[in-house]
């Protein structure tokens, strides 16, 4: 690491105006720093030309003086890191960290307590990132911020790639749409969910994926959100002015701090190649280090579960229909009539057992083996679940003993239903007992609306309880992928045991009446900006009626396009959704499932632009072997890929799976062509992918012995 | 126990009003249930007078038909009960349960989808108790009571001894008027507290204490308030009808349910003698029977404490000025500067623990020992203690084994500063902590408004909060005493680890402007009903200036009364709140504290007016001993005792501790008076208690030895 601090003291009192300013390390972007009026300002330019106008920073406190208006003077200190560090899992072997930092003290006038504020910039070569910090003194212990008032003013009417903002889903479809388009497209852009409470005509989740007229790529989203309430931006759309709206609590407060302390980190993305935002790794970066000792109980997986046959009506969570409302450990589920629809049955979780054994699948996720499913929607039920009772048909110990001895680990589900409260007051006890039967990953769920009533899933209280579940299950040496929990923020960075979250539409929404085909081309701009998704991909049987004949949704994606996911969407944690039977009807595709990696040495994004296509190719970790996927938006695209990325000299096998010509996300979804040849550095491929489609490639280092009768590229 | 069943089954259909009645035991009482134009009512009389007039049964659902009209045919079964219980700890060794009963099964019209609702009513001889019931049934699984209508229609404008309704506190001086006076008074009735909500300009407690114009007393409250809202009764003061109010839960609303399920009971204690209320113990029989198995760790204490030092503000619970805000784990209190004022510290604890082995006393309470009392209030703190890390200058391990030594146990503190999930987080360790160190039993605190925000002490979520730390408690082999907790509702004969609540006005409002005199003349007719206070009685210094100089509060009351307050305020747990030194200074009076029995064989109510005067006499369990207790009003008065409760032809060392002639509550408070005389069963007393006053008596059985050169009474 070389650092570089230098120390600047400007007092500057009595000036209207008055400035400082800040490059990128490769001076591409320029940051200013201002106070105007005794108000806070920032600007950003890339290149020679704004990507953000001036725009005002400050917090509004609750029955205190605002931290707004009435700063007079300011010191700033400049300062230089670059390193680089090891991430536990990830996109890349090592990530370097390279940025120059602002730090602007400021400092409020009488009338304001003579406060101080200090407002921190990381300037790195792909964006910024900045925070307000509260330092320890007289005039602020304990405070409450009513509204946080960071402005992203844009420079244009912009091209977003949006979905509502929303206080407790973040389950929508996004919308491509001008900024002065949004209060026009919002109420068919609000499609029902479980639980959700949209707040404004005009109100966007971050991340937020922007382009401009002229090709800025402009990406805003926030970075190390801890113990503070979740930001959604707003839109000034007379002035195309964004500002943050943070999730209230209960009573509307916004977020409750004490000094010192700092906020999360707000983060622009900024670029002309809309590749260099799926490169850019200041979410991470602007995350504190890894904070767990031991890591080595740490890794990614691949796994199958019994889950899509309910999401799809096929079989069902529940055991009995017995009981209009279940109490536990009262209601005696031994006596009760089963439904015939369960899923989570011994006998079906040991066929999907044996299908991850014999396919090399690190686990099994189980969904709807314990008691409580009958009632657990929708009831505003405190004690829902208890985390530890198996219904009478699910054999616990017996399927635990079955998976050791076939090498295979179970996945433990924790559905919440939102009961927040109830889930803390279980936590210990559903930890130990997943240690105590052998299960080291759990996928928790918040399904429906928060309880105690009045909370939201993304206010401060809620975030705070994620938080509190992943550390506790690092305490357990426990993994943890959250679903329908707050969309991440780099975090995995510090508590590298949360492998993935939902946190966005999945594909579980392609049984619930599908997604848009050009939806996985977005999700890597957006959702992923904060970390790694739980996607679920794998489906190869697109018509649901086919397994549900109630259901008559259709999965909006080729095979070719399903198999890309895996290199697409990053995740160290990563389903084959569909169900055994459908695999073994394709098993030449899902070879690449079987094959591909889910750590890696590097990646490269070839190609991409948000919501038509993107290409990415990863070096899996520890080895020669090159992964590549494309997927596809509405339209056909041919790919042009050039292999350089291969080591000199070597010659590999690149298995290419591909849509069929006449493939298409609904009309001919499952026509998929498989080739097998030889590429090396020089090579270069000029690939077709139908609409919502796309194609995967395994590139695996040959020999004589394997290359033998292979064609060239 | 004799049990008769009766099974009475009425199908009346297309009757305009058509009613059942049941009456008590020994006839007094007579319920009468009926249906009027489909809405249930019931009746009350006494002695062939009415006491409730007829009064609406029943509740408000969300987003359902109510439960309050369509009603068009009931069944009704009839039941009797007499059997007697041994409590773990109580006012009499063995209790009464003896009632009949009538159960109406109520069915709804086709526009209430023809659902079932059971009213169950209890009839004592000493009054009723009537709950409703939903049983499983096919359209009613969950659902939400926005309100539960029930009313108690007054006879006439009664005197009652009311408190302000209120979700957040009960800690109010009590107010003597006629119903109709209640909304003119009720501005100056809300004095300011920490936390508080009112609700209604008419809303007031339970329970609520009555007399009627022609000399009845009649007691509203409930029994067995488990996962329910805390009930409050507004009155309708045109019409002179109480009804039912509950606290809501964040969103407003009061109960979330599912069936089968109850609510808790709605209970009226009648009689024409005042004494009848005190010995009634409708209250305790309408709970569910003790589900503890092992109750050997279950005693009464009594205990001094550091603690009187902080309420008068002559020391602090905290440990240094340094910090304005505190971070738990970060904030560094081992190079704090101590303010010099922190009453937790090893040497005082010691002298505390000194006092209490010499004269007697089972146990010390510590408050203020653990780190974070320098913001603990008003801050909205999440994470504001951790229960388990004492102040620098609080030698934990060395006050454990210095209390072992001397045979004395400490009694834990946790105050939780309504931070309510972060106690539930920490609960198992802060138990778990207490057992490793020898604590078996804790006073918990509820002090200031509930986190998360929006809640209220009294709503369903924090009922449902108390019960889980008590049960948990249960668990570890703990006992509990909480204040700011939920008024008790009879629930320590289910857990009688519950071994006291504070929930009222208790002696701390001495030492913050004074409570009225008789104060403590009306509580064991209100709050008592419910289940013993924590009133931490035994001040003898009343001016409290001379314990901190910035203090002018007073305490109201002489030493005698004083005294006094160990007989009538039952509770198996003791505090001897004033300061050692205090003591010292009067150690005849002190006498009596220490020989005072906690748990009694029975208890006599010799003389009781609520608001004016209470004399009551209990004989000690296992023992020959008597104490007899009298606490008086504002005004001077004679009391008249017959000691005819003696054991025959026995001989008894009476020693009486008497306001002395000119004793005063405000001008002459430490003036007592002491003497020692014989008495049996034919002796008659008459002594002068002055106001604020009373008398305390302790009656020893008496040998030869003993009563030599006593004279008799």
């Amino acid at each position: 690491m070389k650092k570089l601090l230098t120390l600047l003291l400007l007092l500057c009192i009595n000036f209207w105006t008055y400035g400082q300013k800040i490059t990128s390390p490769n001076g591409q972007l320029e940051l200013n720093f201002s106070l105007n009026d005794g108000k806070p300002e920032y600007a950003l330019d890339f290149k020679g030309k704004a990507v953000i106008l001036p725009s005002k920073l400050g917090l509004k406190l609750k029955d205190k003086p605002d931290f707004i208006d009435g700063f007079v003077t300011y010191n700033s200190e400049d300062d230089q890191v670059d390193e680089t560090w090891e991430p536990i899992w990830g996109e890349e072997k090592s990530i370097r960290n390279h940025y120059k930092e602002l730090l602007v003290t400021l400092h409020q006038d009488a009338t304001h307590q003579h406060r101080t504020l200090n407002i921190r910039f990381r300037v790195f070569d792909d964006g910024i990132g900045f925070r307000y910090e509260f330092p320890s003194q007289e005039n602020l212990a304990h405070f409450i911020i009513s509204e946080e008032k960071t402005q992203f003013a844009m420079t244009g009417d912009h091209t977003a790639f949006w979905i509502p903002g929303d206080y407790d889903t973040q389950e929508y479809d996004y919308m491509e749409s001008k900024l002065s388009e949004i209060r026009g497209l919002m109420p068919q852009a609000i499609t029902a969910n479980v639980s959700q409470t949209s707040f404004s005509p005009t109100g966007v989740q971050t991340s937020l994926m922007l382009k401009t007229d002229d090709g800025i790529y402009i990406n805003l989203h926030e970075a190390a959100l801890i113990d503070y309430a979740t930001m959604h931006l707003n839109l000034d759309d007379e002035n195309m002015i964004f500002e943050s709206w943070l999730t209230p609590n209960a009573n509307g407060d916004k977020v409750y701090l004490q000094s010192p302390s700092v906020t999360p980190w707000r983060t622009i993305i900024v670029s002309d190649d809309a590749r260099d935002i799926l490169a850019s790794r200041i979410t991470l970066n602007l995350n504190e280090p890894n904070k767990i000792e031991d890591t080595s109980w740490i890794r990614p997986m691949k796994y199958i579960g019994v889950w899509w046959e309910m999401i799809t009506g096929k079989s069902k969570w529940s055991y009995t229909d017995d009981f209009p409302a279940v109490q536990l450990g009262v209601t005696d589920f031994s006596k009760a009539k089963p439904n015939g629809k369960h899923g989570a049955t011994t006998e079906n979780v040991k066929k999907h057992i044996d299908f991850a054994a014999e396919h090399g699948f690190d686990g099994v996720l189980v969904e709807g083996w314990n008691i409580g499913w009958e009632d657990w929607f929708g009831n505003a039920k405190d004690y829902v679940f208890d985390f530890v009772t198996p219904y009478p048909d699910f054999d616990l110990e017996g399927v635990r003993d079955y998976a050791k001895e076939k090498g295979v680990e179970m996945i433990m589900h924790h559905e919440t239903s939102s009961s927040v409260r109830n889930y803390e007051r279980h936590l210990d006890i559903a930890y130990q007992f997943m240690k105590d039967n052998g299960y080291n990953a759990v996928k928790s769920g918040y399904v429906g609306t928060i309880l105690p009533f009045g909370d939201n899933h993304y206010s401060q209280w809620q975030v705070n309880h994620y938080q509190y579940a992943l550390e506790k299950a690092a305490e357990y040496q426990i993994m943890v992928n959250a679903h329908e929990a707050v969309r991440p923020t780099g975090i995995s960075r510090t508590y590298p045991n949360l492998i993935a979250n939902e946190s966005a539409r999945g594909t579980e929404y392609q049984a619930f009446g599908g997604s848009k085909p050009n939806h996985v081309t977005v999700l890597p701009f957006t959702r992923l900006i904060g970390g790694p998704m739980d996607y679920t991909p794998g489906i190869f049987e697109m018509d649901i009626s086919k397994l549900n004949p109630d259901n008559n949704s259709w999965v909006n994606s080729t095979i070719a396009n399903q198999l890309a996911l895996y290199v697409t969407m990053y995740s160290p944690l990563q389903m084959a959704a569909d169900l055994p039977e459908h695999y073994e009807k394709f098993m030449d595709a899902f070879q690449f499932i079987k094959d591909v990696a889910l750590d890696w040495e590097k990646s490269l994004y070839l190609e991409a632009e948000p919501g038509y296509y993107l290409t990415i190719a990863r070096k899996a970790k520890g080895t020669n072997n090159w992964f590549v996927g494309n997927v596809n938006g509405n339209k056909s695209r041919t790919s042009s890929i050039n292999f350089d990325f291969l080591d000199e000299g070597k010659s590999y096998i690149a298995t290419i799976y591909a849509d069929a010509k006449d493939a298409h996300y609904r009309n001919n979804a499952q026509a998929y062509e498989i080739r097998k040849v030889i590429v090396n550095k020089k090579s270069k491929l000029s690939q077709l992918s139908a609409p919502g489609g796309g194609f995967a490639i395994s590139i695996i280092e040959g020999n004589k012995e394997s290359l033998k009768g292979l064609k060239k590229l």
